[in-house]
């Protein structure tokens, strides 16, 4: 093959991924977990806005933590669950200047349940990529303390901010 | 059985249940729309902050919709894509207050596009269920004519004020 027509092929591969997981492998973070591969898909436990960083974030889980979020099993959550926030720029709606709503993907984050394995860390791990091209956040394995600090007033509801919405 | 047993019974039952959807059938919209049964297990489009009725909003597709929303056929959205958007009471974040965060359930309202049939409301078929026990909202089947007012300005994206939130 010619090199226009390797090029080429490169392209329509990349179009046809629509995603930069589909296109290739999103390295682990710098403490060695992983993007779960299929966030996208998770169901949603809640949603947030923040006014101090200008974000909207929706806040899904994997099938662990959805069952343990339906059930009201989140203190502690049950080894297993890993929650998902992910994260856009807050911006205000076109057509309805009263209404907030995701522009630019910022990251999307991780908290992953495991009691014996984070102990360290209050029993979760964390971890997040940054921006489209979804690259692992942090310089070394010790990126979670950053992570706990923030999160140690909310230790009485096991670390974790985000409260189950209701859903009927 | 007795009284007694079996208001027991109905209660075990209902507790078991956990939901006002696994509890017994929904009603459906004046209009004829049957609530989507499975409308919690539903992937993200988008999230909002509404300031004008202080309520925080997912925005969820059946596959059809997810689909679409993914490869950007939006306008017109497909036959057969159904939008959600469950919309809670907005408050603030107890142990961050510059967060603000779904309070009580407020309702879940539908946008389900059939070109055909919904010709009359410009494409699209709309049904809302309110609060915890998920009453229908309206008197008859020309409920949908007030979502149709609000909704025309957005008419140029095929009436539908959410754009799918970036997903890398």
């Amino acid at each position: 093959m010619s090199h226009a027509r390797i090029a080429r092929v490169g392209f329509v591969l990349a179009l046809m991924s629509g995603s930069a997981i589909a296109g290739g492998k999103i390295a682990p973070a710098p403490n060695g977990i992983e993007l779960p591969a299929d966030y996208k898909d998770w169901k949603v436990i809640s949603v947030a806005h923040r006014t101090d960083n200008n974000t909207m974030r929706a806040i899904v889980g994997n099938e662990a933590a959805v069952t343990a979020a339906r059930q009201g099993h989140t203190n502690p959550w049950p080894n297993g669950a890993v929650l998902g926030k992910i994260v856009w720029k807050a911006v205000i709606d076109k057509h309805w200047d009263k209404a907030t709503v995701p522009g630019e993907f910022v990251h999307v984050e991780f908290m992953v349940k495991d009691a014996a394995k984070f102990a360290a860390t209050g029993g979760w791990g964390y971890a997040r990529w940054k921006g489209a091209e979804l690259k692992p956040y942090g310089n070394d394995a010790n990126v979670a303390q950053e992570c706990v600090a923030c999160h140690t007033p909310v230790k009485s509801q096991d670390y974790v901010f985000t409260r189950p919405a209701p859903l009927p």
